[in-house]
């Protein structure tokens, strides 16, 4: 079967493209001594792409507990899950921990470490915990020089039933930078925050082993990892347009597309109108610092190839309204009603978690299988 | 069972506010003579909704082909698919017809006039064809002034398996306007192109019963609905941030919310974390026009009642990040790590989209039911 048979709006994964975004992780991370790569596996939601990426990683983060239920029920048992604990889902996280799971959690808060060191010790599910610090005032995380860094240090590591493994950090402010020496400059910031942070657990005479950091941008671009036991990427599996903005990779290089249908023309206005709206291509308009287009996706034809600058101008709920960026009069004959365009999408994550499952095919366009994701919480 | 027991993010659906916001569309629609209520089922995308919706209800209209097949399987039979029909879907409508639905499908290019006449004639399978009108180069549509209008529709009244049941228009613009008058003003464009567009197929001596017209501004406010058979809306139901902005209702007529916990405090950014990001909330951030709030949602406590002015200013996969619009100092007390918000949508139709359930609440907060939500195509 090919491509072009099914049923529309469906997602595509190429599997000659994926194989060598992994490629490209692994070298990256290889290229540090020392440092093993921790897979996101917020991205790909599949075992069966897991499995693949899993070879050559030291473990595994997630975004949800339902992951890590999901992973661990697939054979994964290191997990990280990598947004901060707090005490409703503790219960979820023992069970994890009772069925055979390796698990670690964030936090950045006194109360919630004490809270975690009381829990799990009472329960007897050790867990370890990774403190997470804020290198870029992103989003989450203490602060590397505040003195609640080794206050919460201590709490945890007088704690019988929990480990403090060390410290985690997310450079996100990694996808609103503008050129690549900002992202290495980045990339800098980020290690030498989390570097940092370990140093002065360690200097109050706690042990500190892990420093964990990550984003697609800047591992991929670090020049020195130094200090860092962990590097943790996501995207950079399948690549999406917010990464060739950056400069992070190319368009050849996105291994994930929807596949729509042409079904209406809208000449006057030189509109082509697919069966593809927000609800398959997500609502993500990318950021503001994207360069390439300013839309909701930009369009290739049925092999993946991009179409001159013609992107997704607008979306409905299951209409994308396809125009070129510059103007450029629309070759109407190239796309009949009932052809099928391609769109890559702005925000793999985004538009992958509008699909329950990936058709996988090949550089030629068959399909060779179809693997499902997991969803919800 | 209370909603503050529930593990987040979860997506809350307030019974009474559903209930009132069903008897406004239906006085709604029954204050004009002669129209009847079309439910587009794309927002609610529940059966146990739908039941309730139809009792005052005509038909029903869906956005993709799987809704069709959820509804006919719940015994909804009289459904209009609103979405340009292609031939790679004819088999499937076919199939509808078969199973025992009365299917309308919509059309506005002479090709795919010509095949769905040929295609439905030969396949034995009787379905109903609404013209699709442009009412406000919005998306899709021919011009009501056309000589294409008329052609069409010569082509389906001249085929013997199809039946041309009139015309139909969406007045997607109405999202865009920026007062009272001017949605009133485009409610009048909705129904002036499409009665116009019906008359002059008539003119032209073919028969055009129906005149089907909506979006939910529109036909909310509209003076008159002269010459309409059928008022479609959809977003009614649920209500959002996004027809709060319009006006058209107000913060505490929205029936929907996402419950999340609270999971950081970043004292010196004055910012809340919670656990819901854009995989709950959805990407939607809402409409350039929208006077509300420029973000994925606006902050509610758990009772549902808006916090000032509370908003989430940014979403991660997995995380919200609150502040305050104006730049209000947080009460950080009111708000522990491990305390509830409800996040009113901007979308509903996209938040929903995110669930596949919705937690049915009192206005006390019990939990009452849970109903499942279709998806995928």
């Amino acid at each position: 079967m090919n491509v072009s048979m099914l049923s529309t709006p469906v997602l595509l994964l190429d599997e000659t493209r994926l194989a060598s975004n992994l490629a490209r992780v692994r070298a990256a991370v290889a290229a540090h001594a020392g440092v093993q790569l921790r897979a996101h596996l917020k991205t790909v939601k599949s075992i069966e792409i897991a499995e693949r990426i899993l070879r050559a990683a030291g473990g595994a983060a997630v975004s949800t507990l339902r992951e890590a239920e999901y992973f661990l029920a697939g054979g994964v048992t290191n997990l990280l899950y990598a947004v901060s604990i707090t005490p409703d889902k503790f219960a979820r996280v023992g069970d994890l921990v009772a069925a055979g799971a390796n698990m670690t959690v964030v936090l950045d808060d006194m109360e919630i470490a004490d809270s975690v060191a009381r829990w799990f010790t009472a329960a007897r599910k050790h867990i370890h915990v990774l403190m997470e610090i804020d290198c870029d005032g992103h989003r989450c995380g203490v602060d590397p020089e505040s003195s609640e860094l080794i206050s919460i240090a201590r709490v945890l590591d007088r704690a019988s039933g929990v480990d403090l493994a060390g410290v985690m950090t997310h450079a996100g402010a990694s996808y609103e930078c503008k050129t690549i020496p900002d992202i290495i400059a980045m990339a800098e910031r980020e290690r030498s925050c989390a570097v940092r942070a370990a140093r002065r657990i360690r200097d109050a005479g706690i042990a500190c082993a892990n420093v964990s950091i990550g984003s697609t941008p800047t591992i991929l671009l670090a020049r020195t990892l130094d200090g860092v036991t962990e590097a943790r990427v996501g995207v950079a599996f399948f690549n999406d347009l917010t990464m060739v903005g950056l400069g992070v990779c190319a368009a050849q290089d996105i291994a994930l597309s929807v596949l729509a249908t042409v079904i209406g023309h809208q000449v006057n206005r030189q509109q082509l109108i697919v069966d593809a709206g927000w609800t398959a291509l997500s609502s993500d308009r990318g950021h503001a610092s994207q360069r390439v287009f300013e839309g909701y996706g930009v369009v290739a034809d049925s092999q993946g190839r991009v179409v001159g600058d013609l992107g997704v101008v607008a979306t409905n709920q299951e209409h994308g309204i396809i125009a070129s960026a510059s103007g450029v009069a629309l070759e109407f004959e190239r796309f009949p009603i009932g052809s099928r365009v391609r769109i890559l999408p702005n925000h793999a994550c985004a538009t992958a978690a509008a699909f329950a499952e990936y058709h996988v095919h090949g550089s030629d366009g068959r399909i060779l299988t179809r693997w499902q994701r997991c969803s919800g919480w």
